[in-house]
């Protein structure tokens, strides 16, 4: 199969292979499944999850009570269990055959199962002729054995509810890791019954009982997801030292932070006490968390509180310790044997890979595949997240691009890029939280997913965005709210409004995105992460703005045909239109709620292209040159609405920018004649 | 305060009396309350509750503690407890004064505290600079004691987020009776430990259990809502008698009804063991429901099981019943003593109001005034649910226009209007599951709420419609989802579809409303009601077309300025040409999906209403009438569109009609010429 056809799928991520049948499987009210072979009540409860999500999906009403072999439209079949905790590496693999009168299902382990199930619900859709799966034969196994997606809960509380249903997103796309990032300089958010102050004291009183971390862990075991914990160390935990400031570097007494940026505490690497209570505290975690891996953070120590202290320059001295950073490694070295001595292994930041490191550790690298090649040349397994930094409000399609043995990694031998395990795709939560969180995390995540679980050839954007759409509203079925929620969100930014308001601020909105990587963290006036309310245009709208996508394609469609076609020259036209009379539209409003008034530049400036798309369409149509001061003139409106206002950008000005170019230019746009 | 000023308060239901103060209280993140006088755990439960949906509305981050009382935004003052069973009647009344620098919200009972809660939670909005409530003195006390929403959980397993959801959105209209239809033909949902049969083969296996429902319970009584259980008898009983056939009047065996309309089996009245068994199951239902009221049905009973059974026919000889009614009003005596004999009250339908009826019953009229009336005449307590069943797919107005004390109630004296005490609405769930159900039942019961609670005076339907559009948009942030899931259904009949192709898809359904009163349900291809997807298009409109509407607005407006306001004229050309060009651009999808090709009539309409309405504005133009034959040609084309087709109605033909009949006549619209 091509990857054409594969794509024709509509299946994301895209299986490893898979071959067309003829015809479709119908699916309808008596759809039913069946299991032989091996199962477990764990497969039970993922046979009537997939019934659950099947009759959401298409609405029908199903039974969810298991079938008798022979009537059922589904056999699944399984060979043996999968470890009774779940390892790196287990075979995840399946082969799913669809033919017009029934599917079977075949995996070794209930992991496999789980992800044939996924891909089954994906292939079901409406036909002519009633809801219906294609016959095909698909043998699928991930790429990689660690595709994560991490969720900081500790710059924002999030409530499981929330985490659950990223879980349930997770397994549509066949994520198997949930890293949980639970304590930061904002927060601690998970109960120690022997340190209780970590949370007494280091949080603002929300935060996860072992009892509902416990509920979370076989959550996601039920869908084939591993949960790491992340307790970050030695940096990052001011919360720690709420309750126990003698374990810190400097006096106290210290505070929950609630700024944005790298804070100066750190735990004091050189005082016995910290190890004593590293000791006691990772014994517990390690009990209440079953996977092998624990993380222990690791990163961004600025060294400041180190250096404010005599008794730690002075154990510099006398260990010999030039830098700051070989102090860290001692510190990592001395963590690490902790975490061994309680069964488990450490994954840690970049900065926990230190001269003498055990074999053991995983790398988590934030830096880049240069740091991963590193590891892997020396033996040390690694992950990669950089690039995968979802909080930086990037593209699908740059994420996609980016390959966890792609640049520095891509010289590896086959051997050393066996190492390389995964990725993970990061939600920091600075300005993310309850309300916004699945739209920040969704739908890009699910084209990380299949760069960590699809073919290294699959890297077709357009295929990917075009696949991405239908997964995203799929998603919404799972209960995720990437899609309704930003909706309600814009409705409290308007309050009362007329249809017609409100739809001004919809075609607003739609064109922005918010400012990238750490501008909006940077900039001083939304420093402080957890009092800021997020209830701002910059909060409500996503990452990546599907209209101003799409309108970039039109245009360097329309310039392709040598600005000929008439047909797009028109629905370009009509755009420009729209844009230009929105902001008289939606001036009503944004006279009546402040949070609307702050969007009141951008709305000119959308306004301000929608005459400039409209200008430029008129010198196209003269078919010569637009004169240069024409063109500067116009450039200098582009250049202004460039810039980012309210933490916004509006998409549409590049593009435009292209079309004026293209008027201006001698080339094939300004010479020919409109049809 | 006048009604127009009670109006720009934007309140549903309207308070008794409101007193316009000076300025606006500031809401904002330090926003706290505190409790004084009279507490309970109860209370602090709603002061949490207020917090989060404050949080939630307004997108602040706010603390959910307790305030020190010198620095509360809001003190709320509450005198003493409520019943420990919540009864009929009780005070719900509250003060609420709002000023520029504090609320104050006093209450005799927590039922009015709660009251008061909700009435500030609308009251805060978003304004020019930040969100603020307006000062205002509110007296508020509800007009009738009983305002009801009957859920029928029996046609459909509705599960209980779905009825809690629903528990939150009435206590946001200030409802206080949660009518629990949870017996039926074809179901039986709650468990009965004496007779497990019920629900063990009395249902598909969907019931809830006793703990579920003492939970439920508790959740309404949180929320200042009574809990009133209905197990109708004699008649739509089919799934008591497939675990119990020895009560029926017929032999069995029977099953669970799957079908719509009334049916035949009917409980034995001549047989005694027939009231051991209700003996024994009231009594249990009468300990697992604490409130005062038992609703025992008593309708529909065709009499036909009766007229077929010998002995039954002997019975009635022997006791001198000339019709079954009477006999009916014998089994009705009998099962009121029981009701009585465990503690209870006997409610029920119109056919319970029997000669020699004991006076604690309550009459629930789904007859109308004119029963409830002669039942007050006597000395007989009722509530109406006539006029107030919204399964019958009417308009908010047409339900807002029926008054409890309207009709033949009328002329009651005030003593007797005192013995109405207010009513239901009924969602009957024939073609309502856990997915249509907030849509059917919201936004339109708030307008219903509104007429149970505020004076008699409030009737404009003007007023009603913007408030409604107001509360429908709050009501989403309690989580129900009557405009979100809408949406989502139109994405499954959709399937995979370019954004152009869905918005012509939403462009047609937004102008369709469901076939109204029983039609549905009368024809024939709809008759399996638990076995027929809810995911046609039917399913997935809202009752009532807010497009609709506001076109039929448009049209009247210009007609009123004799067709002469221009900018009218252009906003309906350009809906014309909106809806003639719908159809080609729905083509591709109504091809590709079985659930989109189902609605190709009715596109094709609309597009004819469009092609109608441009003839129209064009005959106008011409400035005088226009000739009888073009006349009749458009009518028999609007009557053509006004058929239902697909179960739907296509709500513009009525206004378009207007446009032609203005065009035609020899009034202003045809003998003036456009501006």
């Amino acid at each position: 199969m091509t990857t054409a056809q594969q794509s024709a799928l509509n299946l994301m991520p895209l299986p490893a292979s898979a071959q067309p049948g003829t015809g479709s499987l119908r699916v309808d009210s008596t759809f039913s499944l069946v299991f032989t072979g091996y199962t477990e009540p764990r497969l039970e409860r993922a046979g009537e999850r997939f019934l659950r999500q099947l009759a959401r999906q298409t609405g029908l009403p199903l039974s969810f009570k298991p079938a008798k072999m022979a009537k059922a439209t589904l056999v699944i079949q399984t060979d043996h269990a999968s470890k009774e905790i779940q390892e790196v590496g287990e075979d995840e693999s399946y082969i799913l055959d669809v033919s017009r009168t029934t599917a079977r299902l075949r995996a070794s382990t209930p992991l496999g199962t789980m992800h044939g199930l996924q891909t089954l619900l994906q292939l079901v859709d409406v036909t002519p002729d009633g809801f219906a799966a294609p016959a095909v034969t698909i043998q699928d196994t991930p790429r990689f054995p660690w595709r994560g997606l991490m969720i900081d809960s500790a710059r924002h509380f999030i409530p499981l509810e929330v985490i659950r249903r990223n879980l349930d997103g997770m397994e549509a796309v066949k994520m198997n890791v949930f890293h949980w990032h639970i304590s930061d300089n904002q927060g601690f958010r998970a109960e120690s019954k022997k340190l209780p102050k970590l949370t007494g004291l280091g949080s603002d009183g929300h935060y996860h009982s072992q009892e509902e971390i416990r509920d979370l862990i076989a959550y996601a075991r039920d869908r084939g997801i591993r949960v790491v914990p992340e307790f970050d160390m030695p940096g990052h935990s001011s919360s720690w030292f709420v309750g126990y400031p003698d374990i810190a570097s400097t006096p106290g007494p210290f505070k929950i932070d609630d700024e944005w940026g790298v804070m100066d505490p750190a735990m004091d690497p050189t005082n016995e006490k910290t190890y004593k209570f590293l000791d006691t505290f990772i014994g517990e975690m390690a009990r209440l968390f079953p996977d092998h891996y624990f993380h222990i953070g690791g990163d961004e120590v600025n060294g400041k509180a180190w250096d404010a202290n005599p008794k730690i320059q002075e154990f510099k001295k006398v260990h010999n310790y030039k830098t700051n950073e070989e102090l860290q490694a001692y510190f990592s070295q001395r963590v690490q044997r902790l975490v061994n001595k309680h069964g488990k292994a450490a994954i840690g930041w970049d900065e926990i890979f230190v001269p003498g490191a055990p074999k053991d550790i995983v790398i988590h690298s934030w830096r880049g595949t240069q740091a991963l090649a590193a590891a892997a040349k020396q033996g040390y397994r690694g992950i990669l997240s950089n690039g995968y930094y979802i909080d930086l409000m990037w593209s699908a399609a740059r994420h996609y691009a980016v390959d966890p043995l792609g640049g520095a990694a891509a010289d590896l031998t086959p051997e050393q890029k066996q190492l390389v395990l995964g990725g993970e795709a990061t939600m920091w939560s600075e300005y993310v939280n309850w309300e916004n969180m699945d739209g920040r995390i969704w739908p890009r995540t699910a084209a990380i997913a299949e760069r960590y679980w699809s073919p290294e050839s699959v890297t077709d954007a357009n295929s990917m965005y075009a696949r991405l759409d239908i997964i995203s509203q799929r998603l919404e079925w799972l209960g995720l709210t990437h899609r309704t929620q930003p909706r309600k969100m814009l409705h409290r930014i308007a309050g009362p409004a007329t249809s017609e308001e409100f739809a001004a601020l919809v075609t607003l909105a739609d064109v922005l995105e918010p400012v990238k990587d750490y501008t909006r963290g940077e900039s001083t006036s939304y420093q402080a992460i957890t009092t800021t309310p997020l209830n701002h245009m910059v909060d409500a709208v996503p990452p990546e703005s599907d209209a101003g996508r799409r309108f970039g394609e039109l245009v360097d469609k329309f310039i392709s045909t040598s600005c000929l076609d008439g047909n797009t020259r028109e629905r370009l036209r009509a755009q420009f239109v729209v844009w230009r009379d929105n902001d008289a539209k939606l001036q009503p409003l944004a006279q009546r709620s402040f949070l609307a008034k702050e969007a009141t530049a951008n709305s000119q400036d959308l306004s301000t292209l929608g005459t400039a798309g409209l200008a430029a369409l008129d010198s196209i149509a003269k078919g010569q040159p637009a004169p240069d001061a024409w063109k500067a003139q116009q450039l200098a409106i582009i250049e202004q609405a460039k810039k980012p206002k309210a933490q916004l950008l509006l998409i549409p000005a590049d593009a435009i920018q292209k079309l004026i170019e293209a008027a201006s230019a001698g080339g094939a746009c300004s010479s020919s004649k409109p049809q």
